[in-house]
């Protein structure tokens, strides 16, 4: 109409009946598909004469790729806002844990102490990469297929900036080809969230080793976890186990779908129908289990008596050699030397950092290095001592509790900033469906003219 | 040093080795790995009162991943460059084909015209989406692990700001846990490189069929097709069906690491290592389809007579119905019944477009519509022709000579920028780079002080 | 009860429960499982000092994995026959083509003449090795969990060896937490799924390819082609597109399923409840492609005017090399240059096989390899006739009418000996429900005793 | 030569000088390939008029299909000796360990005591399903394409089972175009050392867990776990966590295989030879880590004082509830609920069945159930003993030592039938080799004629 392609009489009538068409359409399935079945409706209302006019410079080709992206850029936003829902519970389990030491573990193996608190942040900010992801594809999901038509445009004189506008998409995707036979962003959000899938399994890993008897550091909450009749002290990690079953079916779905087109000649081909609801199954999938987990993680208990077993098995060792370096001058790869080789008797020994004294650090640096060592039994409480250990990491992003609650700061702040990107950009998809309504609006009123 | 951790003799003492050892240091089998064996050789020069200290605040852990984020981000830019010399190969043969004539396939069909130009266009548009995935993925790439140690950084004051500038980094991986145990980078990478592949996949595919002898829309170069010396007649598209081939690597290479990483505990585990070379073969393997590609299309001969065989399939009649519509005021559907019934007619009387009518057009209209059409000579004989179908689907995106001559240009320009934005980034690296050798040489000169 | 484990008026009372229970057992969302359901109910009708009882011995670890085993055998059942349906399909159409010859094509090209026959054969005997692989699945699926209980059997003295005959299993899964912990019988089916899907994607890219108008070998039946309203030349495989892509399914569904279970730890986890749909839906979606398939074949029409097309492209340019060998005792390599060379000059003057003459080869023969060749006009048009070529390629497996005839002769009395394992296997299920049926019977009416 | 199709003198000129050949034919790099450089150098020799025939009947596509066949029958025979491997440590180590009680776990928690050897051949038998894969695939693996030729077989009269005969072949892989266009038989390679890779992740996954300090049930060897210089108490398990990796990589490879065969067209397609490659390198990957992990299982420690671990972990429960059903006539269901709820209360109180008593069972039971309970002290104990326990789990595939010991015997046995069966396929086709060399050379001594 404001092209001048069908005139105002019509173009007004046609209006009208999609409008009236909004309070539900009925479809059946004698009919092709839903394109055809609106049509129907409308000339069924208006009349052939007008009615046949409603698909002028319109093919199914473009308009499935645009409805699939009109859809997908919602559930990027409700995705974003999953994830940073269960960014949210992290931080607030992270407040309660800044002093909360924990040991933290390589290669399953106790290495050093750190803070739970510290811990649950690093999957914070893991998870933040993937917002960051997620964001990146919707500007490239959020671009207007429209007026590319079967294939090759159209000879009719649209105006395909307008109708992007209308829609509420950034801009148009222009070549005509690529418009109707890409689904990279579809693929695009696929991988994303198979790499959300990797980043949740590892958390959840995690949670699901520290809630058995063996570790004990964390305590699963009787709601989220199964309990035999029998056997009441089993706290099955039902919900986790269930969450990281589900987390692999976005590998499958990103190899169903690449596998899938990855061999597809150009143009439209029908196997794209059948790539779209992987497309919904992953991301209502990925949606439900990072409820889950928010809701998990903020009923989290953390063991608060850790200290015993960090004597036990010798995760402050590191720090031992530091102090032999920092403070009493022993070469660093040295005073390595000396703690390994003192840990390894008292394993012999049956002892455990307990049972350590100065003169025991004497005799070992001497016997093993050649070294006279005394080192003062203040110093060397400091250095066993997990919560002292974590104290004295306090450089940028250790797990020092001054250090951490400045990256909680941070983060709180930085989760604002992407909470309100979040809202203009859906701010921006409202305007825009709003002013398409008032135009259509004052058109019907004759407020406005072409 | 430049932290008072190391004094001033030893750091320069430590500097001096290190730089000594650029020229070549010797691997050896039965040190554990290079880290150990560059330590060793630091020791046997300066001795171990100094050498002992060179792994002070530092981890393999974080040593690792720096190495490869440090190397990764040279190949993201090596893959860039490799995917822009595609475009410009498909530039220079768009600027050729503007005017080329082939049918567009939907389903495999012939459905409209649409000229060479605007074909190898939609995939230059394709890719040009993967290299922003690649700059997006550089930024979550150089990123700075150094600092983090083992996993819970150091009880000594280093600075990792100060690290990561040296490095050419753009900023600090924050959390230490985080900066050991992620492996998202990689993911992310390898998920790009999926995508990449499903789009080359789909190019090649085109061209396999559009060389084949059925199709002849296209003549692969004698130097990247077998024939067979028998059947000189073959042009087998061996070069296209390697590339094929190897892009399905990407997608297996993408399992293999998701499967890997996904069910790991944090915290640094073996398993890491394991992923790396899948990383470098991935890169290597794309690079170098991504330049065989690149000489294919150069010299790819594309079939200029092609109008004859668009009579014959019709592809030009959807522009038949058009006009009824925008001339002949017939409604849109009403044009498509009639001209629908007028190509079933010819099909069965075994008729083309070369036969076309008039009269014939009249008479369908009459018996399938009621309608009386007097469509004149010269708007039916315009309707069929394939390069006035292609000229009169001139709107934005479209394969009008005009249209794609704008977006050549367009396209050119933007190629200009992106290069400049990569040739910006290989500068702050080789700034870095060049910043740290000259603070080096400084501190070791003593003109510099910490 | 036949173990003395529960008395016989207990265990008649439990019997006729669970009789009863058949008629329907509602399961309601406030009872754990299907399972807790069933005791409940049994304990309402029976009381707790009886009903009490039904769980000696059971666990739901073992119970779940010998119901999935009880369904799939079933499946895998109904998948044979699916993959039979089709090869039926392909019987009943090579039938018919026996004499009809094609192009064979390899990378797509030209390559010899075939006949269709000889074509669809080799792809019912790349399904008849998957029906190979289904049976020797069968035998890994077929064995009885029972008595496995949650992972370390029971104290109570079972008969494990007579629960898995009364449940119609060939035997018992020996080891306890084998029993409960493995699900490889799952992997395997959903591995030979992926396998059928890579068949059925190549035989349907072919068909896909030979339905284009420019390939024009086969014509797909109008029900399962989309045509265009306005373009009704087009006949676009949807039906073929939507199997290709489904297919792609399975690849997906094996990495979901081998990704969720790789890093499992022994023992029962609940993470394979995830796993069982995903096998459910696979089997479903390939039957179903399985059955669109075998109505789209026997319903394909071959085109039978192909030889001029073959005459054009020389495909039968090898034969013309032999009989130089054969007959006029030129050496195989000569002869297959002189007969490459000759071809190249045709293709130089446009000329094809229909203009070949014995002074051309004479000359082409002469001037190539020095050689005086006197090939006689009969030999010379036996040799470039398609048919011809095709009976003269009468060795074992090859496309020869005789030899097609006596394959095809060979395939159904194979799908008859297969049919016949099938309803065995059938047989013996039926025979099992029975004998547990009447067992019960028996001691319900005090006619049998343990 | 026994066909008549070239005579005698030309055949033993070619026999000889391919017998001449085998002492090492230089590859050029000029030379398309290895057929082309074999047929050149025998031409040298015998000269054109003779070596010109090499060829005669053969093509390199079916040339490719049976040399990969004939490597991997041979690769897959080195397979099942690496599994069977394994499995004989496997039984090494369970013969040690008959009464080694440790925890068997479900959902990563405790569940009821089992033994080590009962655990070790739970993962002996899955490996023996993945031996029976193997011995499944082999015969569709070893079946003879010679003779197909490009694709239609050969005007030449052949005689394909002869071939096959003296290639060493169980019979002829008849339709020729299946027999040059057909890689099913390397996915299901693929997919049954995919199946291995999940199997092996999970025992690897296990040993892990159980290796760390935490759980502390075994402890590897030192020459399979890394140390750190400063951490001696950790053992890192190294080895362990490169076999993980590694498994995944069968995984990423069977999508590059499926993902690159699935859309091709049927005929020869040159993507085939990128396959290859994937299907060696999957099987010496496969067999490294086998053996790597052959040698791990031999040289485990497994923990012997777990009882009082199990005591506190209360994992002997159910057997307590057993006994009250089986000896003092308790229902099952009710027995459950009595210790279920005294486990409860103990947890409460911070006890552990090493406090439990009669009288605390006798009050439990009256409180929740309203039974007069009266379990003797010797009762008692026998049921919460782990070893007891045990002994009394001795149904088929129970944990009890006698059990074992009778599985251990079995599993002997079949390992030593295994055994026998691929000895006979090595047999078989060292039989052939030999037979083959015999024929020519009795054909080169004029001893035997066609």
């Amino acid at each position: 109409m404001e092209q001048k392609i069908i005139d105002l009489t019509q173009g007004k009538a046609l209006l009208k009946a999609l409008n009236d068409l909004r309070k539900g359409l009925k479809l059946r399935s004698s009919i092709e598909d839903v394109h055809m079945c609106l049509e129907e409706e409308v000339i069924k209302r208006v009349g052939l004469e007008t009615g046949g006019n409603l698909h002028i410079a319109k093919s199914r080709n473009d308009q499935v790729s645009t409805a699939i992206r009109m859809k997908l850029r919602e559930d990027l936003l409700r995705l974003m806002a999953a994830i940073m829902n269960v960014q949210k519970s992290m931080i607030n389990l992270a407040e309660k844990h800044v002093k909360t030491v924990i040991p933290g573990y390589t290669h399953l193996q106790p290495a050093q102490p750190i803070t739970f608190a510290h811990y649950i942040l690093s999957h914070l900010d893991a998870l933040e990469r993937n917002v960051d992801r997620i964001e990146d594809a919707y500007d490239r999901v959020n671009i207007c297929p429209m007026g590319a038509c079967a294939l090759a445009t159209t000879s009719f004189p649209i105006n395909r900036d307008r109708v992007a506008e209308l829609l509420g998409f950034n801009e148009v995707l222009e070549n005509s080809i690529d418009a109707v036979s890409s689904r990279d962003f579809i693929l695009e959000t696929l991988a994303v969230l198979a790499i959300v899938s990797v980043d949740v399994s590892r958390l959840v890993e995690d949670l699901i080793i520290w809630n058995s008897t063996d570790f004990g550091i964390i305590e699963l909450p009787d709601a989220f976890s199964g309990t035999s009749s029998i056997m009441p002290q089993k706290k099955n990690p039902e919900v986790l186990e269930v969450i990281r079953a589900r987390m692999s079916r976005n590998l499958g779905n990103f190899i169903t779908s690449t596998a899938a087109v990855k061999a597809l000649p150009s143009g439209y081909n029908l196997d794209f129908q059948e790539i779209t609801p992987i497309l919904w199954e992953s991301i209502e999938n990925t949606c439900i289990c990072l409820n889950m987990l928010s809701k998990v993680i903020i009923n989290l208990k953390v063991n608060e008596n850790l200290a015993d077993k960090m004597l036990s098995n010798f995760s402050t060792s590191t720090e031992l050699a530091n102090i032999l370096t920092r403070k009493y001058g022993v070469p660093f790869r040295t005073a390595h030397k000396i703690i390994g080789f003192m840990i390894k008797r008292m394993i012999e020994n049956k002892l455990t950092f307990h049972d350590i004294t100065p003169g025991m650090l004497h005799e070992i640096a001497k016997e093993s290095s050649g070294l006279s060592l005394h080192v003062s039994l203040e110093d060397l409480h400091a250095c066993i001592n997990p919560m002292k250990f974590v104290e004295a990491h306090n450089v940028k992003g250790g797990p020092s509790p001054a250090e951490t609650e400045r990256m909680i700061k941070i983060r709180i702040k930085k989760l604002d900033l992407t909470r309100n990107r979040l809202s203009e950009k859906k701010r921006n998809l409202t305007k825009a469906r709003k002013k398409l309504n008032s135009t259509s609006k004052l058109y019907l009123l004759g407020r406005m003219r072409p």
